[in-house]
């Protein structure tokens, strides 16, 4: 039965991997919600489904055993508690029954693991408009992003981990003999190897993309043989609830263990987290959240850590043929679910040279001003803006971005009406010009929808002042416009040097806030943002040791 | 030019990478040192090149800017001196070198870092015959091993590391269109990407094994555009010192800066490992050594660390067809190097019941007497004797073996006399007989020819006790006999959770101290004896970072 299982999906499986390889286009999931794709029924089923489960017990996780029913998630969209709760367990409770079922999760066959992960996944596209509208009601996240980035975009970052996975296991061969002439003689032994999983594994997940990040690790751990837990964000557990019920739903129907994959829900009130992580059971923490957290967990000793903590994201603005498109793009970039992703762009640099164009020079003010525009327009298009906003996740971001105080402020956050829900806590980008000499205020991520346009000296400056703040404070990613190669060439090299991918020249319906899955590697190390790696080979082979034995041939 | 190289070498790289996969037994560098391989007067040129070397300054270096000129090594045959002197430099210098050259090597090619980096090795290829001299008299191995180990097996190593890195770097395309359709339109990016090396790498290297272990990290680090700075054990500097000038050659000819391979000799009493490898230029360290100086390197924040610390290895002795032939492989195994190898076993477990064997069971106490007859037998052989056990490389490894009061002891460490070395300091093993009462005794590497054969309750115990150890003091082999597939597969289990490799049953001319290039992953991680990972694609793989630009096409 479960080979049935890789035998249904093996030709999804091996396109997946060919396009790990290739690294063009490659969308296993459609990310457009339409109804000719996933169904007439499908968007008022997801909103149903988020309706009835207000005020419930979450009852799909099947842990019968559950010590107490806890839950803290508000909707930032509604301003209020969604008052849904889940089983929640101690620490202690939740390591024992992981390690009880690594022996068995262990012994499985890459296949039979590959087949019951990519089950589960086609369980979770059934859920998307369940998973988007767990999403915005717990992230604040729009509509389509949260049903992009949560579902389709999540799950294939989760398959691309999958493909990775078993590719590493099945790359060198299970038995070998191994010949060695020895003049007269030889000696023959006969080899094997077995790719042996780490151990427990933690999946520590964020409040604002609460699959997408979460997904990865998970999936990269299980098909590596690691039973996980999942420790979601206490105000996020929704989505990942969702995901981790499709997995268990498969692991039941295959008469395993639910052990292997479990929820461990918290309370922010009274977090399990440093219990989880600190235990010697646990081998592998995946992590996503603020940076000091993630330094604890990177210190960890004798543990494996995967993080994506933080980044100081810059733009480098040097020369475009039009800047009304560069305007454009940046100013939905910066717009984009309210700067509270961590790809979004902070930092913008301008020369006091100008950007060069065809029309002349466009100063830092004359760009601040033009972005102030594009901004207000865009945020205050009724049909546009509170969609691309979204709402705020944390009252935190809101008291964050009005009490930045630096720099003069070109325009102003303000609170834009959503029209379908009259009480979000919402917020507009903040604009902001300042030169270099306030350059502690934008060394450090000022996470929320906030732009700093910033004059330097000339070009040079703009690339050195990039790449310090990369490798001082961490980036995941760089934009920059220059119509000039030797300036790109620079930028590259220096943006290189401290690890930091650059997106050039971006204009119209592509941002620098997207890596893809199956082409763009994210957070892959080196810079103090994280050393994530979806998905390059590291983020799975660390997971797994390759153990040999040999014997004499009879 | 550097082409050329690669070229030259394309099809020796692609056996090598073929290899790496097939890992049946491959052999780069012929271990033989016959006239007929090497040449009729090589070992007489690498006797002549050690002792012409006595009492000069090593002036293959290149390194002209010399603030000093030290060395401290000793011959454990001669005991005394080498007085051989090697250019000393300031850490700071030595990193100002290193950095000043990462932007050029990093620039270079994959191909053409392989085609030097390989055709460096036909270079230590034709100095085999040198390096096994300044082996033998740095380690005091015997002339077989020192040949061997330092020469074509390091070789074979370094060319596995090659290998593994060339087919890392080239795993993903350097560049890629992107196309997405949008329904009416489509998003079209160009893509490329960079393996950019994490930067500047230090190799420690150790006593025993100067090349076999620093070569491959060494090579790793040079595949991968990491410049590197090899600091070797201020005992054992010579057989390295010819490695890096043999690099240095090829540099040289090919117009590149040397600094991209230096030398940093140091003195005992005038150290300088910890002030490079604290200084947050490096990034990289590889570390061969005791597990205290070890477990400091991997605490080194921010650094990407790679180890080979200690091994408590076990022997597991449940059931044989042929005592005798079990007796004489582990007596060569102790015997070999005096001991003094990472794979070397310690720990003989045999329960109560006895090893079960067509004659009858035999007890502990009477496989311990066998074993002392039979390294008897071999270490008094005055035609073998000598040359299987070689020189005692410390003087603490003498006073370590011989103040060990534990157990009973059944057979008494001996100087042996060595007819070519009068003054050699040897010692023959010491075999003792205990039981489990004293474990603490057992629980820790005693490095140096030291046996220690342990009653345990059962064969269960027995695995239990080796998987414990393993599992907390680290292991880097086991060696197991059993006639029983049961007890095989309970061991492989058990060994393989604790992450250590077992050799079953070996007889002959193979001995569990041996693990081989391009077929067995050597301290592949996930115990406490390291993680030095020779040669899985992590050893690479973690010494760089993919780095993608993207561009809209124009």
């Amino acid at each position: 039965l479960i080979m049935g299982l890789f035998e249904k999906h093996k030709e999804f499986l091996q396109r997946a991997i060919t396009a790990l390889h290739e690294r063009t286009f490659f969308a296993a999931y459609p990310e457009n919600p339409s109804k000719t794709i996933y169904g007439e029924n499908a968007d008022e089923e997801g909103q149903d489904f988020f309706k009835k489960s207000l005020g419930q017990k979450f009852q799909e996780l099947n842990q019968d055993r559950a010590e107490s029913w806890i839950g803290d998630e508000e909707s930032p969209y509604l301003n209020k508690s969604l008052d849904i709760s889940y089983p929640g367990f101690s620490s202690s409770f939740l390591l024992e029954q992981a390690k009880s079922s690594l022996g068995i999760w262990k012994k499985k066959s890459p296949e039979e693991r590959a087949g019951i992960l990519v089950e589960s996944l086609e369980g979770v596209k059934k859920r998307f408009f369940d998973i988007a509208y767990a999403t915005m009601h717990t992230t604040g996240q729009g509509y389509m992003m949260a049903f992009q980035a949560s579902g389709p975009h999540g799950a294939d970052r989760a398959l691309e981990a999958i493909a990775a996975g078993y590719e590493e296991l099945k790359r060198f061969p299970a038995s070998a003999s191994w010949i060695k002439p020895m003049g007269k003689y030889e000696v023959h032994l006969e080899k094997s190897w077995v790719a042996e999983p780490k151990g427990v594994s933690l999946v520590i997940g964020c409040s604002t993309f609460p699959t997408w990040n979460s997904m990865p690790g998970l999936y990269a751990s299980l098909i590596t043989g690691n039973p996980v837990i999942v420790k979601p964000h206490p105000k996020a557990i929704l989505p990942m609830a969702i995901v981790v019920a499709e997995i268990q739903k498969v692991l039941k129907a295959e008469g395993l263990p639910l052990e292997i994959c479990q929820m461990a829900p918290d309370r922010v009130d009274n977090p399990i987290t440093k219990k989880l992580a600190e235990s010697p059971d646990v081998q592998l923490v995946d992590y996503t959240g603020g940076p000091q957290f993630g330094d604890y967990i990177e210190g960890l000793k004798g543990k494996v850590t995967f993080s994506e903590k933080t980044g100081v994201n810059s733009v480098i603005l040097h020369s475009a043929d039009d800047i009304s498109k560069v305007v454009q793009n940046l100013s939905f970039s910066i717009s984009l679910y309210s700067g509270q992703m961590c790809t979004a762009p902070q930092n913008i640099f301008v020369s006091k040279d100008g950007i060069l164009t065809p029309e002349g020079n466009v100063s830092a003010e004359k760009f601040s001003n033009l972005l102030a525009e594009n901004v207000s327009a865009l945020v205050d298009n009724p049909k546009a803006g509170p969609f691309v906003l979204g709402a705020i996740q944390s009252p935190n971001t809101v008291s964050r971005i009005s009490g930045f105080e630096s720099g003069n402020s070109v325009l102003k956050e303000r609170e834009i009406e959503n029209p379908i829900f009259k009480n979000a806590r919402t917020l507009s980008p903040r604009v902001v010009l300042m030169d270099t000499s306030e350059k502690s205020k934008f060394s450090e991520e000022l996470f929320g929808p906030l732009a700093m346009v910033i004059e330097t000296e000339n070009i040079e400056e703009s690339i050195e002042l990039a790449g310090q703040l990369a490798a001082e404070h961490g980036a995941i990613t760089c934009g920059a416009y220059s119509t000039d190669e030797n300036i790109k060439n620079q930028i590259k090299d220096r943006m290189a040097s401290c690890f930091t991918p650059v997106s050039f020249n971006l204009t119209g319906n592509i941002y620098l806030n997207q890596h893809a899955a199956f082409s763009d590697f994210h957070v892959t190390g080196g810079n103090p943002s994280g050393n994530a790696s979806f998905t390059n080979p590291e983020f799975v082979i660390k997971r797994f040791v390759w153990v040999g034995f040999r014997e004499p041939r009879k």
